[in-house]
């Protein structure tokens, strides 16, 4: 594998006398190497020009037309979760402009299936790539893919997480518009229904919200779910009775559903209600919410762009997601005086 | 290929002197071949016990754990329609259970995309079958995945589409709990937006509504759309001022949506609204809308379990649809007497 002129995460780990695992974590921001380890590979390759689409992958391999993604979400939820399905719309729609096919696989959790079918499908050249969403904390796959040649785009927000091949979102700043709009309207105390908290930006999103609510003076605790309408319910009726609780944050817009049914058969429609999350459902009710408004189709376009000019060696243009928007409807109720 | 115990479509041919495509369109109910070779060959094939995993792919393909969906959407669209989330949902739940994968492309329009698409899947053995919805009237798919030997199961509403490999659901069924509802409720005249016309099952609706209509001393009239929520406003505010149209019946739930917001406006929220689709977004409104529930998920999975039942060689339990129930809730107004 690799050529004179080419800089491949193999040749590095020659030069460096070390493996190529570990290279690969160095390169991937994953633990499992020391910093100072980890100072001489990003120092070598920064030296060498190394870059993802110089690995050996671009040479050896024949085109599929297609990329892959596994989806660690229980297909249920997909038929009613419109962030999903509108990311998936805008991988479609970028791929069918340049007659490419989604290979979709759905595991329900993160317990080795989807590193199973990255192996074989990179064995048997079913894909060109594949895109990353929804890492966890201590993700292996962007080694793993590193390790199988097999190049991938993740949408993430930290750039550590593979330098160069992060579509990159800012969840520290949606927390910041979410806090300082509940600060605005007079809340102290913030209630944040968050999604499963192995997700890496659900954690980030949870310290966020702690860190920008502390920063204002303001109480802020976050709940894990499993972003279902039933757990969004569930848990704001177990917090209805709490006099001093005011605001509610969701981590997605079918979260807030629930938790809206639930507050409102509370009789707590004075509780402000915002999604991290917006689509549809959350325009249609008779209160409409609040939502930030985050361009799910637009954030898959881009991903998918990413990776089809990283297959094309081309530079790609665009490397950061689309930025949050908030959108102020009905649940914006200010914090009684 | 073939072996002198299984039945081909090629054997078949040689029997009767006739060319493959020819038993092929006279197997899948397709135009192309007089009614006594219909009959000729349908005879033949019963005689000898043909049946689609009969034919030579089950011997000779290997396995790629994978099946295959070229969808005629939009994708734009894929990212708000409910009904079609819900049935990938499906189908993805069936799949994730036998640990296959699903390859998915979306093209804007049967313009022979697809026909390209599943000629490379065959030969380059990316999909041990594919799923085919929307059928169009006169779609050639079924005889050309019969001359490549990939086996499939087709989502419609005629079982001489391709006999044995339908999962059947009743168009006219559906259309005849809408038009008997309308009429119990007083209403003589229906508007149904329909969507596009060249799908088999729109041509369906639109005919078995205006049938029943009729048989029940009513007028019907149906006016094509592209399903989105835009086409709903534009075509029931042309509608509005229309004194003596006082029910309307929508072929999707964005359709619908659409049609309430425009006939809202035009001061028309006495006219009834019947989706032809249930979804999440008919319960939310201020006026919740009556719908038609289809079940989309239960059809993507029984139409999977077919596919799969199909690939293993095995009896497959269920053909049918899950029936659809009618969902009465806000828009269901009676007529002003």
């Amino acid at each position: 594998m690799g050529s004179a002129t080419r800089v491949t995460i193999g040749g590095l780990a020659d030069r460096l006398g070390l493996s190529k695992a570990s290279v690969s974590y160095a390169l991937n921001g994953q633990p499992g190497v020391s910093e100072e380890t980890r100072r001489r590979v990003l120092g070598l390759a920064e030296e060498l020009g190394w870059h993802p689409s110089s690995s050996a992958r671009a040479l050896s391999r024949a085109r599929s037309d297609a990329i892959g993604i596994v989806l660690r979400r229980d297909p249920a939820l997909l038929g009613t979760e419109p962030y999903y399905m509108s990311l998936l719309a805008g991988v479609e729609a970028e791929l069918a402009e340049s007659g490419q096919a989604l290979l979709l696989r759905m595991i329900g959790s993160a317990n080795g299936q989807d590193l199973a079918a990255y192996r074989r499908w990179s064995a048997e050249r079913r894909v060109d790539g594949v895109m990353l969403f929804d890492l966890t904390v201590g993700d292996p796959r962007p080694a793993l893919l590193d390790e199988l040649g097999l190049a991938f785009v993740l949408h993430g927000n930290d750039e550590a997480l593979a330098p160069g091949r992060v579509l990159l979102y800012d969840a520290s700043g949606d927390a910041r518009i979410l806090v300082e709009h509940l600060h605005a309207l007079g809340h102290r105390r913030i209630l944040h229904l968050q999604g499963p908290a192995e997700f890496e930006h659900e954690r980030d999103r949870a310290a966020a919200i702690a860190r920008f609510a502390a920063g204002l003076g303001m109480q802020a605790a976050s709940e894990p779910s499993d972003y279902s309408m039933e757990a969004g319910e569930r848990i704001a009726t177990a917090h209805a009775a709490d006099p001093l609780l005011t605001a509610m944050v969701t981590s997605n817009d079918l979260l807030a559903l629930g938790a809206q049914a639930g507050l409102s058969r509370a009789g707590r429609d004075d509780i402000a209600l915002v999604s991290w999350d917006d689509s549809l459902i959350c325009r249609l009710g008779s209160r409409p919410l609040t939502a930030l408004a985050r361009f799910p189709e637009e954030q898959g376009r881009r991903a998918t762009r990413m990776l089809l000019d990283e297959l094309a060696g081309v530079e790609t243009p665009v490397r950061t997601a689309r930025a949050s928007e908030l959108v102020v409807r009905s649940t914006s109720v200010r914090a009684a005086a």
